[in-house]
């Protein structure tokens, strides 16, 4: 069964495991203080090119909701595309920390300038959570990418009305590479804090925090104690993020090979009769006619994005570890779907195995 | 200026206001442990008709928070239409306890199985919130009433899925005035749990929690102690209450006569050319073209409920207190509104003085 | 059977209800936008003499809550005595809204920069909540008072430290009257918000919040919304703190009044070979040796506060409510205790009907 | 510089790092449902023996506060000895999700039956918040380990009284490896849910959590992804404890290991005429008198406990990974330290360098 389902199914790349092997003997201080977590917060704050502070967390929900519980007070809220990740698959994780999430709809799950100002105007008053700040992801959870003057023009804006903007990197890697861009970029465009993603790019675990403005710094290791993410071998955390933001870039690299792989299968579709909707970084979205995509699901894992009349809208990701081969099995399993009489016999209208959830896929 | 607004504006209806005059003096046990107390919640035990449990709390968004964050378990959220009072006009107060509010979008402002459904079918592990419960409001935020068929329907359907049902009664008693029905009504038809609210309906603030699901009723003081709900001089409720639902049915008087006045105002909406669109209960909702609503603004304060290209929607809400000389002056400015010439002028484009921000109403 | 339980037993001062019944008529604006609580927050922000802002909320633990929950930050927490109300008798209130309440052991209930500063020694890195402010009681639940100067002291102790000082007035106006003070000095010996106790002090509910410091001010009626404590028909509050804080000083007289109650009964206590070990404002605490409480216990209603080999302390609250005859009649009943022979007979050993709970009672 | 600050300085077991290695590549599903966390899961119930529910959360702090936020209802607080790691180096990460820990002072760190009843006696009503467990470490923060029989005795007084047990395992293995005992023996003594600890004891990261008690259960992975305890790439926890609790029981003779250290620390102090205060599982408490602790600490990290007229009581741990050697060098720094004329010069009354803190070191 070939798995597409999402992109931390792998283990760690192999020169993050042979970091850990390297570095696994003698004594550390505990709680991110050790020698490795210092080089790797050292480094990437070197990449991103101004005064901030970085801080390793283990997973995204963890980082988003220790981020948002720190930045927000009580009775303030975030802005957010309906189809945020905190919004659709953490488990009301940002609620659970007190704050409502204000739920902007938009078709390609970015925002912008105008729906920013039209939740504004809905939020005026004491009978309505506060907009404190907005939550964006790069690349977001529908595919897309913000280009560096989106994100630019969004965060001045934003600014110019009190808010801070908190982006969501667990795709980083990827978006990066679809911009040609590196961590500078981020910062320069005017972000207040954001983080580099780990898990989908190669670690184990771990999301690097990149506290930008400076009123968003205070006493972060607090909260992240607070929420248990201050893990006590913080050499864990501190030798991957070290090896992947080492001299040979191997964390951009990474979301480059993801993105390479994406544009194969990509063009594969195309050249198959399918062209996917969006295919900007490692994620394809395509949707299959009538029961193609319940016949692709005997052969291949992936999430079910939504169901509709004319047919199936999937998610198909790819991953640093995705291999050419591995891309041309699975169009070839999509264009045995599409042409079913070639195809071992899947009886029409059974559902996909899995994805049986409509919406965003969980890592989405 | 006529004032519209909403039903909090009155003071206490003149025999409530005789009873707390009437039992002011004298020592009485704190916390809702006294006489007055104890009887209210006897008579309103009474009206439920079956066994239940009955809290006296002090307003509507307490009462709101009070029970849902009771109710609800960490990882649990409540259904609730997007227009809710709980999700546009409480700050967050949900939220703050730590609960998502699954917003289900309907144009009335009524839930049915089918949205219920729809919501559910959007929450189904652990990567989204569990839905424990559905919020209601009788009458809800957009002046529709939901008929008794109609809760037993939706009670019956959501005990099938394992789902509490919680109503909104701040305007119970308009509701089940439409209805010609009593409070057993609401019980009767599978409700868990409600409150009769006091506030808009002739106290001078209270709301009678009524507790039938057994579930529901564990350690119900402890809640309202920790919210700050639980009144330490709680004859001040008890008073109220008690004289509310004495023998002469005065909290049920007083719906029927807000829907009166509605009920005048619409037939005068009518008659002079804009039939309102909902005035199921005391709350009138009516579409004034072009710039009529910012004329009438120059007499009248009400809430705007929206505004479109062909005019804006205003809400008009009666209460108890409503006399019909001052409804008819409302209908005489709308009028005026309405044929400018004969009006004071008003420069065209002018916003409304009051309500100014579009959405329900802060009391809705 | 005589009461001498707390201080919110009574219903309203006449002159309080005689207001509430002059100014029912007409609508007000709701949420504390009635001209009532202008005036009666304009009244309290003369008295205090200095900027500051002045919010009306309904109860003891919900304006707690509602301030502590908008002052801190998450990872912080808050100064108290162990004794403290919000500690003992809030319900863990202060923790439902995030926080750690950093309890301070003090036999006498009040705090001192010594205690504060062990406290601080106590919490000096994340891996402890950072204790941002300091919650005081005047008079404190144990009925102690602080003097101007301890205040001052205290006030700028915590400020050198980055702490605020919020102080708990449900009893303030007894406190003030021991002082011979007015809610100014309050604010001039430091103290950052505070609240001025309505509810045991004439009202039928209601504490007067004053925030001084800037800081503490931001947003606060967001937060109020928020946790319910923003009254629909706020005139409720505001006609009875206008009439409270009139030109006659109705709130500083009953204050001095419950106090005046007190000292009689200090007096008659001494008198009678039991001098009282606390009695500075208007609660007195004396230890009633063997069963004497017992047999006191069948004539009157009072809080057992803690038992020991030789005998029993007790509380007894005055009121502004409380004449000299029901003192005196308290009095007999105590002698009558202490000399059983002269009384109807208790079975030895037997418990005081009331306050079975040893520890602060729940109005302390 | 010797380091005996804590049993989470070192890396990876060889065993447990090898296992990773070996199956690092190809693809697993997320969240735990890997093959790997699904073996693991299964042999840890395996020897718990009895029904139970496994889940592989990263760290200590994440699974008290996973544990304790899912168990408690809103109103309920928890029980806990004054000195427990969640009461004092946690950060109020209880009380961030809404709870109060209610504190028992206890010399020992170790609770028993009376105690516990001398707790619930000043938790009786609504004012109060409602106990509802209680929460114990094995071994203790202070080093002493529960046997089997005050275990059950406790167990069964607590369930008694409705109250469940939870206990925190982060030093599981050391104090099994005292009692001569598996995992089974903590679920037959009563205790309702545990976590058996991996961070402090071979692993990188990581705790399983066994829930025993049916009614701990319910939706227990949704508490934990809203917490962010749910790992994407669940296999690092998974490949961990499969090896953890393999056939060769790697897990428990680590906590032996551990505990051998500390014994042969222990004799050597003891022959040096500073018999250790407790040190019965992996951690050894010694008082040093004098500038004894402040030379000592020129050669060595160590946490201060407590600091006294006659000396400072220290904190030496020992983990799998203290060698022979190292202890014995150890024991010499101490001899050095008690009898400076042949050490190096120390200026006397130099604070330790490390442990400025007096109170449980961070990991206790």
């Amino acid at each position: 069964m070939l798995m597409f389902l999402d992109d931390y199914s792998e283990g760690a790349h192999p020169a993050v495991l042979e970091a850990l092997v390297a570095h696994n003997g003698g004594q550390e201080l505990g709680y991110g203080e050790d020698q490795h977590s210092r080089l790797a917060t050292a480094r990437i704050a070197a990449q991103v090119g101004r005064d901030c502070e970085v801080h390793l967390l283990v997973g995204g929900t963890q980082t988003n909701l220790t981020c948002l519980g720190a930045f927000l007070r009580p009775h303030e809220g975030v802005l957010a595309a309906q189809t945020a990740h905190i919004n659709v698959h953490e488990t009301g994780a940002v609620e659970a920390t007190g704050h409502r999430i204000v739920q902007i709809p938009t078709p390609t799950g970015k925002l912008d300038p105008g729906l920013v100002d039209q939740a504004l105007a809905q939020h005026q008053d004491e009978h309505s959570v506060r907009p404190a700040g907005i939550f964006l992801a790069q690349a977001t959870e529908a595919g897309g990418v913000y280009s560096g003057e989106e994100l630019r023009t969004l965060c001045s804006h934003a600014h110019a009305r009190g808010l801070w903007v908190y982006l969501d990197g667990a795709r980083l890697a990827p978006a990066l590479a679809v911009l040609g861009a590196r961590l500078d970029l981020i910062a320069s465009c005017g972000v207040d804090a954001f983080f580099a993603g780990g898990t989908k790019n190669g670690a184990l675990c771990g999301e690097a925090v990149v506290l930008v403005n400076d009123e968003l710094r205070r006493d972060f290791r607090y909260h992240m104690k607070q929420r248990g993410a201050l893990l006590a071998k913080g050499r864990l955390l501190g030798i991957q993020f070290a090896r992947l933001f080492d001299r040979d870039d191997l964390w951009y690299r990474l979301g480059a090979q993801a993105n390479a792989a994406a544009a194969r299968l990509a063009r594969g579709l195309r050249d198959s009769g399918v062209p996917p909707r969006a295919a900007e970084a490692n994620q394809v979205f395509v949707e299959l006619p009538g029961d193609a995509a319940a016949r692709l699901a005997t052969a291949v894992r992936f999430h079910v994005w939504s169901r509709g009349e004319r047919g199936t809208l999937i998610r198909l990701v790819c991953s640093w570890a995705t291999d050419d081969a591995t891309v041309d099995r699975l169009i070839d399993e999509v264009r045995r779907a599409l042409a079913p009489s070639t195809a071992t016999e899947t009886p029409p209208g059974e559902a996909p195995e899995s994805g049986t959830m409509p919406g965003t896929g969980h890592g989405a």
